[in-house]
């Protein structure tokens, strides 16, 4: 069965993003500082065409959770462009350039309708308005029997999370704090849904928490 | 140089105390689920005076945490007996019976003056309403080289962080949720104070962080 894996980076004291997020500033003031760990690695600086990086006990972990994966979901606020209806004038097509760094199906959660985006390298963005759900139905059938990542933002992770839809949980804790933002755990209770931790890999640049039930 | 060493639980969400602490709930509503993982261990129950209990990464963890100990630091909501004056009808003694498993000197913060409180075993508590340097000062004093703990909980552990005074952070995570309650890194702002990550061990049960400058 195709699971819907979360995949996401807190830091130390639970943010997902910095405070203020904005076009200039798309992880809030700050927020990239939980990311840092990721940027270091050069199995993730591939994935975004940018050249160097390190190897450590981190790659086969990033290695892992790419594998397997035949479509993505995410956050209005992840995919940007502020919120409200899509600019006719202005398209917003994306943080990622001309060649999204997903090479498959991406649902993006909205309350604007737009027609699917599909651009190079086998990205097509969807946008869907009938809620969680709903976007969680069409990737699964998208992916093809292959698993199905949940990206975040923060608001997308939670909504999941709290309706006991996430299947696994590779959760990337930074040691860091950011102060201020966007916590992926608040308002969402104390129930784990089954969520239990699996396993551990750690660095001193991240400790990457796999929960499975 | 003696050492401030913090030592605390910590859940996923970020709390190291359910809500609604009281003499009936000294950790909160449900929160002694962070501390689930010390609970199961014989060295932890030991201390306590508890029989049984397992072995695992954790136990090395826990003797290492405990040796070259000389004084402990402590919040009064730790010590409990509810906030405000000391009731001389009713003397609060702490949760620990007459033999509490400290077996050094323990500086409580309080607002309220009282006399040294002499335990069985080698503990005595001091309580001091000169604030946070003074106590770490006699606590330093009183550990004659060794370190001090600071034992928490939320507040002593926020002031004492966010003031610069922690030489070390002995932080583990439980991986559950409380949901609510006292979150250690709340209004600490996004500073470090120069505690780097330099090691993890990691269990199903619970990971330990341990933080050094």
């Amino acid at each position: 069965m195709s699971k819907l894996r979360l995949k996401i980076s807190m830091s130390l004291d639970g943010y997902v993003a910095g405070p203020n997020q904005s076009v200039k500033a798309p992880l809030g003031e700050g927020g990239g500082r939980h990311l840092a760990w990721a940027l270091r690695l050069e199995v993730f600086r591939k994935q975004l065409g940018l050249s160097g990086g390190e190897s450590d006990e981190s790659t086969a972990v990033v290695e892992a959770s790419n594998a397997n994966i035949g479509a993505t979901i995410m956050g209005r606020n992840m995919f940007g462009g502020q919120p409200g209806p899509w600019s006719a004038a202005e398209p917003w097509n994306g943080w990622w350039g001309k060649n999204p760094p997903y090479h498959h199906p991406v649902f993006v959660l909205t309350n604007h309708a737009r027609p699917p985006l599909e651009m190079e390298g086998g990205t097509t963005f969807h946008f869907v308005t009938d809620g969680i759900e709903s976007a969680l139905e069409r990737a699964r059938h998208a992916a093809g029997g292959k698993d199905v990542t949940l990206a975040g933002g923060a608001k997308a992770a939670r909504q999941y999370f709290a309706s006991g839809l996430v299947d696994e949980m590779e959760l990337n804790i930074s040691p860091t704090l950011l102060g201020a933002g966007e916590r992926l755990f608040e308002d969402v209770g104390d129930d784990m849904h089954g969520l239990k931790l699996v396993s551990t890999v750690a660095t001193t640049h991240v400790v990457h928490l796999r929960f499975v039930r």
